[in-house]
Parts: structure tokens; sequence; C-alpha cells
């Protein structure tokens, strides 16, 4: 074998780049600075913006003692501050743990005690499952609450600081880099426990890089996409869309609920491309009345997971301008 | 740190699955086997057709002996033997070191002695340069001629066996391997030697897998692109788009000489839409006759490297329909 293949670079070696879905949106914010990444209700995000807002809640973290190995956990809506922890937390090196805002004080309370969590971010309309949960816990955690102005319902906070707050304090120049391993943990999503306790299941930096690229190849995905937020982040990091979203220089449209109307209405007016959803939410457009859809006309792709959808759900959709695609 | 987060996949593990482009093309034959993959003349070959060839190639050269860290050269116009060569080659273990058809036999003899190659595949055009080069070297190497259908002008074989009967004796099911670690090589591609010997390029598999992938994501390629073949495959592996078109399930388009006649022929007839070349390549393409481009309607994606085009270029690119992307 000649000598020049066994010169080739080595992992451990200084110049040596970990894969990371970090990286995207540092591109994204320096490529594209004033692109829309974020659309919530009133409110407007471009990728400079949620890069940054990202960089201080990862300076007000770092600031309170977080950093590698340490669990983060987050009990959010489809909202901007879930995006921002998606990449604010794993730059700290530590890991994100995203609740399944489902669940009941219990189950919550189990994560929280399993994944060691330090810091929890909840959002206000969680507050009396999550006031449950903390009571039963043996330690101290620091509770931040998210008091998203697109939310007007009931929920008291519980914590020492509102989000806005905290991340004002941060540094928006935080030092952006990626983890020592590309196999570092940056993420636990639990399962729901249906069969006992539920159980962790940790992502890496490497695999969350692939599948985010993956979802774009595959689902044939152009640059500058508008994707609506009708899966809940919390379920596998919305298929790793909330990083795949920040590689793409997109646009996340969010979404606190899924209804039908909110749906169609969002799909109109921003012009959607690319949605998400499990089988029930394509059976909610499907069967919605047809004034809800008015106006629509141009072409919208869907991913669709689970079994295989009806054909009558195909059919629907087909009707309506979407084109699925079955994962 | 909870244990949890130590408990990560390790990359010497036995699950884990290194990067390689190689698994592409066996995708593309799976997922669509019947998907036009190579055109080149009036020779057609879909997925399932190019993986077998691959696979056949690979295991004829396997059965001459080549394997892990060896080094098969090819001195190949861009026709189908080339896309072969890009998976047959190192799916063996072997590393394709592809040479510009341009340099001279002195140029030729010192990369072949510097690469170790221990095969050579030569198309019969460059009979008289490789007869001078062999003519020089110290040792014995396996030479395979490529008689393609497509050239009838002169060149006489100079090996042993022609492409054709070489891959009919390999095996159609030899087994598709990745390799045993991702930053293993897989192509070695010299500098022209402008300033003092060529030096040798080692691409890994990772990062050929990794390029490829960007190449579709930053150029918003969507599936199945119909990519013609103006940039050699001898340059950088084609900026690795050999292995991209795989990765798209695309149909390469072949051209064995830059000509602004076969190119817009090509471009028409089969609804190009996406192709890559040199500064040259866009300013013969911008400076034809309007003839030439007559009949060509539909929008066709240019890749452009090197320094920033002239904007008479740009232009007039935009004026013939052609969407430029400078790299």
């Amino acid at each position: 074998m000649p000598n020049i293949y066994q010169q080739g670079l080595d992992k451990n070696a200084a110049n040596y780049t970990p894969l990371t879905p970090l990286t995207f949106i540092a591109r994204s914010a320096y490529v594209y600075p004033e692109r829309l990444a974020v659309i919530h209700g009133r409110r407007r995000y471009t990728w400079l913006e949620t890069f940054t807002r990202a960089r201080r809640l990862a300076s007000a973290l770092s600031a309170c003692g977080i950093g590698e190995g340490d669990t983060v956990a987050a009990m959010l809506n489809n909202t901007p501050e879930m995006i921002e922890c998606h990449f604010g937390v794993p730059v700290t090196g530590a890991v994100l743990n995203t609740l399944n805002t489902r669940l009941d004080a219990e189950t919550i309370a189990f994560m929280l005690e399993h994944g060691e969590a330090k810091v929890l971010l909840t959002d206000r309309e969680y507050s009396p499952t999550v006031r449950k949960a903390l009571a039963t816990l043996q330690r101290p955690i620091l509770v931040i609450d998210v008091d998203d102005s697109e939310y007007s319902g009931p929920g008291d906070p519980l914590g020492t600081q509102e989000y806005e707050a905290f991340i004002a304090n941060g540094n928006a120049d935080f030092p952006w880099r990626g983890p020592h391993d590309e196999w570092d943990a940056i993420s636990l999503n639990y399962t729901s426990g249906t069969t006992g306790n539920p159980k962790g299941v940790v992502f890496h930096h490497r695999g969350a890089y692939l599948n985010s690229m993956s979802n774009i190849i595959s689902w044939g995905m152009p640059p500058h996409a508008v994707y609506l937020w009708t899966l809940p982040m919390f379920h596998c990091n919305g298929w790793c869309f909330v990083w795949t979203l920040a590689a793409n220089a997109g646009t996340n449209v969010c979404l606190r609920r899924v209804d039908p109307k909110l749906i169609f209405e969002a799909i109109r007016e921003h012009r959607v491309t690319h949605y998400c959803g499990a089988p029930i939410v394509h059976s909610m457009m499907a069967n919605s009345p047809a004034e809800l859809r008015a106006g629509i006309t141009h072409q919208v792709s869907g991913l669709i997971a689970a079994a295989p959808p009806p054909a009558a759900v195909i059919e629907a959709m087909a009707h309506i301008g979407v084109d699925l695609t079955h994962v």
C-alpha cells in the first residue's frame, strides 16, 4: 500500500471537525442573516436574530454553571424558545431533554429525576402539571418560565425568572463551538412509558447532523422551505427538522396547537411549502370543511410516518393539493 | 453527568456504519432499479444495470488480486466506465486514481509510479500517450482497454483485455461492503505539476460522502436531476458529483468532449437540469451561435467555480436561461 494512504486524517487530529447540527445555524446566520427564520403569531425573527438569541441562552445557562454532560429539560410547545433551545443548550456541552407536554406530573417527574435535569424551561400553560412534578423532586432545579406573548390562557409562572429576562443577561457573542467528539450526546428523548417506565433515547451530534441532512435529500426539500410545525418538536426533536430548517435556511412557522383552522390559515398566509405529521394530523386536515382550505392554490409537501396511510387519506390530501410522502 | 450519556455509540462498536458513497448506488439500485442512471450516445443503463456492472468490475478486479490499499488508475473520458470505476474500484478496498487525460506521457508515468498503480484502465483514444508512459515503468501493470462504442477515432488497444470482456467474467453478486474505517482512502487525484512534480491528494470515504451530500443541499438539487458531464470526472472526481448523482438517483448524461454543439444538443434532447463547469465552459456556451441554443426553453442550473465569473458571462448565461451559482 502506498504510504500516502496511511497518512489519512485521524479523527483525533487537530484538524478533525466533528459533525454537529450546531454548524447549520452559524452558517445560516452568516450567509442569510436577514432571512426569516421564525414566524410565531405576530413575532418574527431572522436567522441572525435566532442565532443571537440562542447564543444569549447559551451564555445565560453557562453562567448558571451548565456545561458538558448536564441535562436541560424543556416543557415547551412549538415556539421560538423551543427552537432556540435546540441550539443554545447543546452548544454549552449540555444535553436537551424535551418533554412531551401531554404527559402527567408523575411521568414528567420520573423524566426529570432519571435524566438528572439541572434546568427546566417550561411554558406557563403547563404550570399545573409541572408544579406537581416539581413538588416530588428530591433536589433543587432551576426553573425558567416561558411566557409566550402569543398565549393568553391560564397558568402561573413557577420559576425564578422569565425566559426573555434570562437570555437578556446572556452574551450575544458567546463562543460558538461544536462538541469535542461527534459521538457526544446532543439530546435525550423519553418514550411515553406505555410499557413500564419511560426509556431514554440519546441522540449524538453525528446522528443529528446526518439525519438533518438526509431529511433534505430524501424529501427533496429545496433551499428556503417554509415549514409548518404541525409535528411536536418534543417528538424525536421534530424528526430532527428543527436542525434541518437551519441547514436549509428555511422559515419555521410555529404553531402552539394542532387545529385544522390554524393549519390552513398558516399555509395560506405564509405560503407554507412543507410540514410533517402523524396520520391523525393528515386525517384532520383531509376531513376539515372545504371553506377552511379556500384560497390555497400552491403545492404543499407533507411527510407522514407510522403505518401506511389509508387510500382515502392519500386521495383526500391529493384533492386538496398536498403531495404526501410516507416514511 | 448521567450514565446514559456515557453509553453512547462507540465508533469501534459493531453497529457503527462507516460513511461512504458506496451506499448511494446500492440504495438507488434497490429503490429505483429501472430509473435511467447513464446516457452515453446510444448507450443507456438503469441504476440496477450500473450497479451490476460496478459489481462485475469489482469482482473481476478482486480476481486479479486487487484489494485493500491497492491503486487502480483510470485514463478515461466522461463515459459509463468511469462512473462504474468510482464504485467498483473502492468497494474492493482499492483506491481510484483518475488521471488527467490532457497530460503528457512523462507526467502520467510519474503518477503511475508514485501512486503504485497495479491496474490501469485506459480509453484507446489515449493509447499514444499511455504507450509511452508504460514503456518507462519499471514494473508490470495490468492494462485494461476501454473501447467505447461511441468513439470511432484512432488509438490501438494496449492491454491484455477489453473492459467489456473483463467485467463479463465478474460476478454480478459481488458482496457490496463499505470500508472498515470511514477515514480510509477512496480516491487519489494528482495536481497537474505546474510547480514541480504533481502532488497526490487523497479523499477518504467520509469526506466523499459528506461532500456528495453537500452538493445536493447547497445547490438545492431536486431528486432525479438530469446532470450533464461537462466537468471532467478526473478533476476531483467531478467535484464528487459522480457519487452525488447516485445519492440523487439522477441521470448522468455523459460527454466524451466539451463542445458547445454537443452540450446544447444534450441539454435539448435529454432535458438536462444541471451541469458544472470551469469559467471557460460557460464562456464557450455564452459565446456560441444562437441557433445552437434554439428550442431550449426549460430552466438549467449551472455551477461555476474558480474566480468569480465576469458580469458579461453571468448576463449572457441568464439570457440563455441558465441560473448560475458560483462556488
